[in-house]
């Protein structure tokens, strides 16, 4: 059979055409009604052939969907590969068999809490990892390592303590705030996450829907599920949207990247400088594994190869060797103001500063790469001291991200000095688990809390939350504490109180 | 029909008169055997008007009862909705299907411990939580946030570690003191809570009473259940009440309170000042949703409008606009002496001696209001080297509250400087569950314990109390641990000690 | 009947006589074969009246026996009541019905591990708590309110760790040492506990034995189960033995007591000085309460006086007057060396130095008397620099007691300065469980680990053991922990390791 | 019959001949079918001679084989004990009784997850722990004492966080390094560890091959179950070996293996210098006693003789009078540079320098030798600072072993200073699980995490890492939190999320 990928008239091929390519030696696959012929990108797959030979002649397109945005085609896969359309017809239908996890995971959905039971952001993520499917929640949920830095992300909060001032005027109090000239309804902005319709098929565009409703700027990820251009175009007049941006290997696709946002409208880049190369999430790994491989029997370590999780299947293109020196050439490609996300000492700060860039997010990537980077809070206490003592505190704007939860986290960095701080996993969860209302809901959730604690702080607007109202004694100490004889603890017998007459409990609150 | 409210002979309305106005167009219900008119109310209503719609063309007084002071209607309602009298032999009895919850509770209830078998104020906690109803226990037990403040509350105790002095003479111990000028038998008082009926039918008069027979101050809340008047009805010649203030947006309403106070007898005017607006408590809220909506299906956030907890129902009158400027009008029109509680910074506590009030409660509201703030034993030790410094020591009273469970906890406290502390829930639980006779032993055990603790510190006298007797180098310190490795912890197997021959143990102390 | 307790050669009462009186207008009660008239005794019992009347008209010995010293009736109840010699041939017996727990506590014995599965202090403590009476284990393991010291006090070892030397010459290890002039084979002593007889029948003697056979100091306490005559003839020749004292307000008695010990060889004398009254222990409290009272129904407050524990029922003659003005008298009646056991701060050791006395214990009574009291190592570490820095480290002998478990915690004792350690429950809860070869293995354990550890640390004799050795960086600090945000936790998924194919585990070790 | 050793063409022993040899009057033993008189050894034997005499008159190999080296009894039993061959044949087979520990041990094995379900260094301790023999694991797994300091080792590390730079140009991550002159392809060495056999049949030497694929040192064990020339034998050309040193008392012994390493090629002599005497390890004894004594009812202590574990077993000939003075003579008998293994505090590290060895390792042998000892990373954070402030950082090589589990631990040790670190424990793990594929595997595991992290830390080469990328503030402190009020967190009702209707929840990750 001719097929020629220059004319776009000829016959449509047929699923019996496909189905004969279903080896490494010949490998076509169907992606949303067209056929490629992946043989000879088999070994440079960055989730490894054996995935892709699951569907070595076979509709793919299910499996290919929520990892892939929808120019991944077109960009890795050279276009004499493009075999052209097939018609769906003549494609037989995979009969799936029941999945008994997946049939769970209904019934979970079915007796999912309604959505005005959620009561704070945790909340949502209690639902989403009820519902959302094992791959997809070990994509969201997983860290790196012992996800030591992910969890301390949060904790580290909990370190820092409130110095409210009492008998302040708060009747009115006034949140809003301005970020890199943006003004915004609250000092929080969605920042990017990867791979969005992992937890909804309708992904990254419900996260900009709900940042239109709540005046809430949203950055857009390199990495996500929807293409840049659908994200832009779910935007209303006026509503501002960043750019999150992996460094490619190629600089004319980086350019072509950073001009196209910035026509578009893009009002900042954030370049990713904490991800060289994207982190080893185990949790991920094992549950992709588990997904791919749990019925195989072989011990031998050579005959197997299996996917290293969604991480390492979509980031191959970043490059490694970026570093300071390629700073004045982005600064030469743009006008788009210029952060740096994933910044951990004060002496980046000080030399990002000094490179001429306007901002810096403190950011350990969500605790998804280098287990034992401390909190971006922990690090805003360390910056923001020798920032003022240098009088360099408004030469550059400073962000935070990392486990923001509550209004409170967000008061304490802009106690600390913090201009923002983006919020991430808490609104892919929302999303995951009501879509836009989640969403929705989880950004009104976050005012309500910071228009009841700014007022109990003694607050009245943004510009009164200042370092005498916390006190960070506790914060730098990374505390593990002696491990415990459990011999001297299992021969104690705690106190416990009055003893009912019968055994019989109340329910839980 | 006619009703007209000033006719005070007029026939009764009858229950099928109300019935009929049974929606949101047209809403009566009936309290204490009168009818009112809550239509343009509805709206208003800060519990929400679906809380009120369950009742419409009811008698709503079970549920009435105890959220809301006796003389609400009075003071909310404008007269004209004042319906007048029913005829309660006409009103329909409500058949209420039996309640397996509340069937459950009167089984705990049966299988209550003894009262003798509760040896601290801990073991009144244990009984309440068991036997009070879920919705009651939610209110009383819940804090803000994640509760991180209300359990530091008690916690920060533990940091702090005595320096008894031997070999003093402690046959004689007497832990009598004055507070504010009036002589009491231990230095805690008796602090504001509110919604007493929660608990028990008779409400805060409880308390009254089982001060009267202790000589403890009690300190008279405005969201008490009972009236004002009621409680210092209940009082005994000679007894010293304090009164609790919210200070209302209508200051006229707040001098009538001050004044009428003050010509009754109250001895001490405490203004809250950590509660512009009333907390969100998710475990109140939550408890309060399961109650009212937990069989309904609908995912749709606009539908649903529920309740917000027992404590946004009953506080949106308080003013959110209250400022230091306000205190000279206080002092202008009362001679009681004026505390501010709720003050929770160093700062503070100077500028309340300048502007001259005669003490401050060093508090966080029992944890209700800001997650994160310190707790009062915390800032106390930040407070009174400064005040000492400065020479202040002597021209404002310190009180404390929250936490506070064994009379060790009163001692540190006063070691390092305050006056005297406030007990709250500890007495509303010994109240919940064993009534007047449970608030007496209560204040017993923590007599025995001041006797006891007192003499083992080595302290005859409340004078003989000072800071070298306490160890507070833990204090201040807000450690958070680092995450564990889960990994790390699953692979060790814990020493055991000696195996028995068969494996059945022993009955737990 | 005529009972005239002058005539010794009168007739034996019979059964039926003390019959008659069982109730609380006349109670005779018979103990050891002997009637006693204590109906004019019962408001003064110090264990309450009800306990007594439990046994009106009957015979008492097995309740009486493990908590009095044999002496007990001479000393406290007046000749007068006492009423002569019983038939007790004609005294029914008791028909006990089988008692549920004690049939369990029976079948727990027969499954004991065998002595040499005890490996440790602590293995013994797991089986005592396991065959103990649960009266009996209440009364040992109890401590002061929420045994927060109990604890600490072992705790506390963990913050200290080591700095051990290497290559040092340990073939040959000798930790025998020299404490208050007697030389003993290692550096503690067995330390003054009550009721032995609660444990084991024969009481203290045991401990005595066993104390010879390692020669180790055995210290007398007052309120032994055994009298303190048949202690000291359970000493073999040339053992030392030292008398723990509390001290009676009646100070004729205390002198009998101290020349008495003194005739009889005692070879030094430790006034308790942290007990001007015994502590409350609730846990010891609600186990006598459960023992006698379960069954009790009412819950009125004033019928119902029970036990108020093991520990009060014992105490009442003790002077909480005691004070440093006492000490020259005490000085002055005796020539045996005086301690003070139960100092907690470094200004009541150098008074100590300054009145005169031979030694201190720094012990907190074994975290029975005043919860919050710090551990006996902390305030070592408190005191010896200012000892040293006063040149005073020679001019009285520091001990300490409490948590001590391993003879690592031995070692950093000695190391910081103290002279010797004492040990108290480790010893009671091996005899509990093992009688005499209990202690004695306990003893050796003890050695053996002290042989390797003086090995390890690198010291060949007591003199080389340093504060060098020691790192109490971590000393101090009593940190309590943030309490942790529950939704945060509950949201996370643990890490786990890879899953086997089956869920079956390996057995624990 | 008559048995002259020196007859090597001499008829063959028959199991009957041994049979009669079966008492402590005589005890003959078959080892690899030789035959050897034991009975004067009965006593002497460090494992005692209960465990022999079990194997009196019979075939003792499969109990002898992985505790004891195959040149034992040449090296420790007299030439007139060796009673040589033995006709096999004659030899009755032991019926095993079907062992049901032994069959469900299998069963576990039959369902071990493959290897590359393991991610990282736990998760092949977490497949060793279910498929190893118990007695295997409780060796291997066992620390002193409480195992405090052997779980310190790895939690030490959690102390440490890092300050990564970022816009390095890592393309190209180079982590070969040279110790001790050898270049190698990653500073972590295998560090000594006995008696392979007990994990896997092959011992040693399977970490030899593993060590030549991935070009890393090895260190051989004195206790290693195969003997040294077996381990020098499997190495490859150009291999590198170290030779761990337990000092025999018999100082001839020593320099005979000293100098037979050296001439066999052995590149450096690391001298063991914590272990005088080797541990207790009670999980270890605990396990051997279950396993030879778990029938045994006496209760006696005088009648039973047991096994104090493998690590008394086998150590009885270790000098404890080795000492600095003998450093000397080690310098002159060998070439190889010396490095003492086991140093735990500054001052010794600095006699090191001074008496010219040239290294150290900061180690506390696993944990398994004094409880408290402190980690080997914290002793360097100790020392290094010292070492340069005298300028003497080039005089000596550090290294540090204990808890090292992942790349980051490495890095966080080189950036304070190290040279390298020592692994033993996870490749015996990896070996004992899955033979040499998991050994290989596992170095190919911390080959990953090493390039990842290096890049993640902003570092291409080794020297680039340095003290400035790591936050080692909470390093130091040995934190044991106050111990908790068990009445108030039994009170306490944890917040929880919103409820599924239904109670069925998600499989775990």
């Amino acid at each position: 059979m001719n097929h020629d990928s220059n004319n776009t008239q000829r016959v449509k091929l047929t699923g019996a055409d496909i189905a004969k390519h279903n080896s490494k030696d010949s490998c076509w696959v169907i992606v949303h009604g067209r056929a490629y012929d992946v043989t000879e990108f088999l070994p440079e797959h960055p989730g490894g052939s054996k995935i892709i030979l699951k569907y070595a002649g076979k509709d793919a397109t299910e499996e290919f969907d929520p990892i892939h945005p929808p120019d991944t085609l077109d960009k890795y896969l050279d276009k004499s590969k493009h075999l052209g359309e097939v018609d769906m017809s003549t494609v037989e239908k995979q009969e799936k068999g029941e999945d008994p996890e997946e049939k769970e995971r209904q019934e979970r959905i079915k007796n999912m809490p309604i959505l005005e039971q959620c009561y704070n952001l945790m909340d949502f993520e209690a639902v989403a990892r009820r519902v959302m499917k094992k791959t997809a929640w070990a994509y969201y949920s997983s860290g790196a390592d012992d996800e030591i830095t992910m969890r301390e992300n949060h904790s580290a909060f909990h370190k820092i303590w409130f110095r409210p001032r009492i008998l302040v005027d708060v009747e009115h109090v006034d949140f809003s705030t301005t970020m890199l000239g943006t003004k915004t309804s609250m000092p929080f902005y969605v920042t990017a996450t990867a791979l969005g319709k992992l937890g909804h098929p309708e992904g990254e565009v419900i996260l900009t829907k709900a940042a239109h409703k709540h005046n809430i700027i949203q950055m857009i990820p390199t990495l996500a599920s929807c293409s840049f251009d659908e994200i832009m175009d779910a935007a209303q007049d006026g509503q501002v949207q960043w750019l999150q941006l992996y460094v490619n290997k190629d600089r004319a696709v980086t350019k072509r990247i950073i001009q196209h946002a910035e026509r578009r409208g893009c009002k900042a880049l954030f370049i990713t400088v904490d991800a060289p190369q994207l982190g080893r999430r185990e949790k991920d790994m094992r549950s992709k594994f588990d997904d791919v491989g749990s019925n195989v029997q072989s011990t031998s370590g050579d005959a197997v190869d299996r996917s290293q999780g969604a991480a390492r299947a979509i980031s191959s293109f970043i490059d490694p060797s970026l570093s300071w020196k390629d700073i004045p050439w982005f600064l030469s490609v743009t006008k788009m103001p210029i952060i740096l996300k994933g910044v951990q000492c004060v002496e980046d700060v000080l030399r990002a500063v000094e490179v001429g860039v306007h901002g810096v997010v403190l950011s350990n990537h969500g605790g998804r790469q280098l287990d034992f980077a401390r909190s971006g809070i922990e690090v805003l206490a360390e910056v923001m001291p020798v920032l003022r003592e240098r009088g360099w505190q408004d030469k550059i704007e400073i962000f935070i991200d990392g486990g923001i939860r509550r209004a409170t986290d967000i008061i304490k960095a802009l106690c600390l000095g913090a201009k923002g701080v983006g919020i991430g996993r808490p609104f892919l969860y929302a999303m995951s688990a009501y879509g836009l209302p989640g969403v929705d809901r989880a950004m009104q959730l976050l005012k309500d809390e910071m228009e009841m604690n700014m007022r109990l702080i003694g607050a009245a607007k943004i510009e009164d939350l200042n370092p005498s109202m916390v006190d960070t004694r506790g914060l730098g100490m990374h505390t593990a504490v002696v491990p415990s004889d459990t011999l001297g603890l299992n021969v104690y017998d705690p106190l416990v109180g009055p003893r009912m007459k019968s055994v019989k409990e109340r329910p839980k609150l």
